[in-house]
């Protein structure tokens, strides 16, 4: 028996320019779009009289860059799922991925890449609704000190020595839902990396789980439409290097940066009131 | 509030050699565990007293690779999983995620390593219950013929030509899950592979929708207690070049081997009596 | 015979916590050591008695961040360089290499990782004579215009437009051998970082090898004891949609970004009267 | 002034399937291309009339695919080499690097992907000579005894104690220069491919230095034209894991394989009368 199943184009690149006189603009998006809906014909028999071709998915893309102009990835996705969904009557559902990359401003058509972290949009459209999830990651934070980490479960396998001085550090990987789906996109992301960062900052921390709760409690206490937030942290853990055999003290100074194993810490914080996800937007 | 949460160690790296006189064995593992239970303290006030360090959970992996020696990725997630249920009572669900990699015996202790694909095992227990799900990722897999595509739906934004000949090639990414969770896992394992590549061999190709069904509903067809199984199939694209500027014909002969985008198929193939998971296994 | 032969310890990942008060500082540095020397006994015979382990390199990077604070990574490199080839009668040759990854302050004791670009160092110290290259790798940039290609040869396998507007993108990564070798490292490299961007932007350009010798001149041209200065450009194409199958022109604003193939345009820029390196520094 | 440079297409993804009948054969290679000559217009003033088009050599590479059959990659890259050199005057000097994947057979047009390692040539054309270099890459060996590491130099940073039984594990990199170069490279490959391999696996171990000379003269010793070879050997350190706080002793059973740092050892066995090479062939 056939289950739940989709399919789609997975990482269209697009670079919009748009060049309104000497000083052009630059979108740099990763577009993923994944369709449901009535397909099982060409599963059980390789009948595909109901399957849009991936490649249309791609060129629909492009043509969409052009039609509708640079607009935020949230704008965009919601634009691909309405079209796919709104067209296609055997579709049933669309869901649309996009990873967002920062350009820095040179000069009126020079740019330099930022590296550092992806905005990301994860948006689904169903027949009678929509979803948007906006989100980073790759935001890399650390704070050098303010961090203890105690009072812990200990049993047979725990050798792990109490602290009440650690860098903690983390890679952010963050996506928060919205009830309103029409909205300044850019301005609420704004809002909501300075709220994650400013919050990790802030927090005295005496566990990740904490930073991570405050993180996400200060992205909703600022946007009262957000309705929910997930973040996975790796714990990217810095180990104190013994240095007594070469006669140095270490106050902290001297750090190893780990690469694996890491600490994984995921959560959600979520208001009372949220209504229901109309699909999954944790994957 | 908070919502759903939990925490873990990943990517713990492990190898086990057994030595049995001059004949060594080897066992080659990352291991990923997530617990999750009743964290609410750490996260509220960042009070540790139920938290069981993730440097506990490593130092677990380790002590346990000696104490049961070298088992199968199944097994070794199984033991680790009623381990921290059963010892912590403050977790109530126990997440280990094992990538196994394998090596080929060159001599009695000489190895090299296979880089093909990578055999994986995700296990759930709760306090009542424990899933198994066996899987394999990036076995990749083409054949340059007997694969066709069209009939397909065509709306402004298709240029796709329909062929009645491509290359067809994708790299398997495929979780199964078991009902009986006390088996001969390695033998289990290879019969699955085995139906895996003998489905994408066989099946005369009108869509890798329909071969994925194929593949899916063969390793069904072999071993009754594998009650589901879910297959990620990205479409690797082969185009193929434009020769005629140069004087040459192109008989699917010479292609280009794409990057991005592609199609990325995903789809479900169940029985109809399975009974429901007791967790999300598809992330 | 054996032929020419090194060894060390590579990928050293050291993270160092200044502490002045309140506001500290972060160095962070990945480090790798070469020796070079008389090693014949170790490969011939296994007698490892000129050998210093590769541990201990590691070892003296970790103690001498802890010994000589935190420094410029040109400095520290030829600390340890020097160190090797001092102590050890049998190393001849000490090679440091060392990726320095930026961090932005956000607080006293809080940082951002910068993920644009990385700064390097690769020192050659030998026993009466060090040489000192910087270098930056990663550093995106892009045109959106005032790029021109047209006037190359054609053969038969020709089919390239010229073109008068085109994107013109790269991932710089230069390096550039100093002839003084104790100086502000950090204000050089700000200038030299500046030369390149400005370079780049100010260019316009009818071939990627002309932006380069531009670029590596003006490094030159701003720093009298650089002599010589040696950059890879990948070209990063920006393949422009054919949109007319959809009814929409495309004036240079809808772009596919390429992944591969890329062209790679490599060059060196080097003063008239530059004295010979004392060792190969372009790998 | 313009020091040494070149320009070429990096990474031409080409898949080549020979069709003879019902059985199919297929070559999957990645060809970067790079020519230097007379290029010192494009560089200071943008000419292009002596720039061939990286764009062509991708075509060129597609239809010398179609043209020549599938062929070994060192005749494939000599071909191409010689196209470039021999009928663009302006050119002095071609180098062709590729990478070529392997596929196991599974039927007449079906194939597995091996992911082990992958084979390499690289070849230089210049107007009066041709230089071959064969290789492999990413060939990860591991021995579970016979390797011992003492005698070493201690000095105030070492802490490492000796061993007289560990794990010895790496990733090959080598490459090996013919003096013949019309040959049966398959023929050749699979035997220095062998040689590495038993070498590595019958050398009772007191250095990995004396286990990469073994390798690289057990290569010269089988093939008389093989005039040198040059391996750089990471030591993949397998860290024996302290199981004596839970009770437990580790008789070289249980390891952690570390990602960084790593053992780096690199070296060249070559022979007495090696002719000198024509280019550089250690990148």
């Amino acid at each position: 028996m056939l289950g739940p199943n989709r399919y789609g184009k997975a990482e269209t690149r697009l670079v919009r320019v748009s060049r309104d006189g000497d000083t052009h603009g630059l979108v740099d998006f990763n577009v993923s779009v994944a369709l449901a809906g009535d397909l099982t014909a060409t599963h059980l028999t390789g009948d595909n009289s109901g399957v849009l071709p991936t490649d249309t998915m791609k060129n629909t893309v492009y043509a969409f860059a052009k039609k509708h102009g640079p607009v935020e990835p949230e704008a965009f996705a919601l634009l691909l799922g309405r079209h796919f969904v709104g067209t296609q009557s055997q579709v049933r559902s669309a869901t649309v991925s996009i990873e967002s990359f920062a350009w820095e401003r040179l000069g009126p058509h020079s740019f330099q890449k930022r590296g550092d972290f992806t905005r990301t949009a994860l948006v689904t459209v169903t027949e009678d609704a929509a979803q948007v999830v906006s989100g980073v990651t790759g935001l890399v934070l650390l704070n050098s000190t303010d961090s203890e980490f105690h009072g812990f479960v200990r049993d047979e396998y725990t050798t792990l020595p109490e602290t009440t001085d650690r860098i903690l550090a983390t890679a952010v990987d963050a996506r928060w839902r919205h009830l309103n789906i029409e909205k300044d996109w850019l301005k609420s992301y704004d809002k909501s990396l300075e709220a994650l960062k400013s919050a990790f900052i802030g927090t005295y921390s005496f566990s990740l789980q904490q930073t991570l709760y405050a993180m996400g409690q200060n992205v909703l206490a600022d946007q009262p439409d957000i309705v929910e937030i997930r973040l996975a942290l790796p714990n990217k853990h810095h180990y104190l290097v013994d240095l007594s055999s070469f006669g140095e003290t270490n106050d902290n100074e001297v750090f190893i940066a780990g690469d694996r194993p890491y600490g994984l810490i995921e959560g959600t914080v979520t208001r009372d009131d949220a209504p229901a996800a109309i699909a999954e937007w944790w994957l």
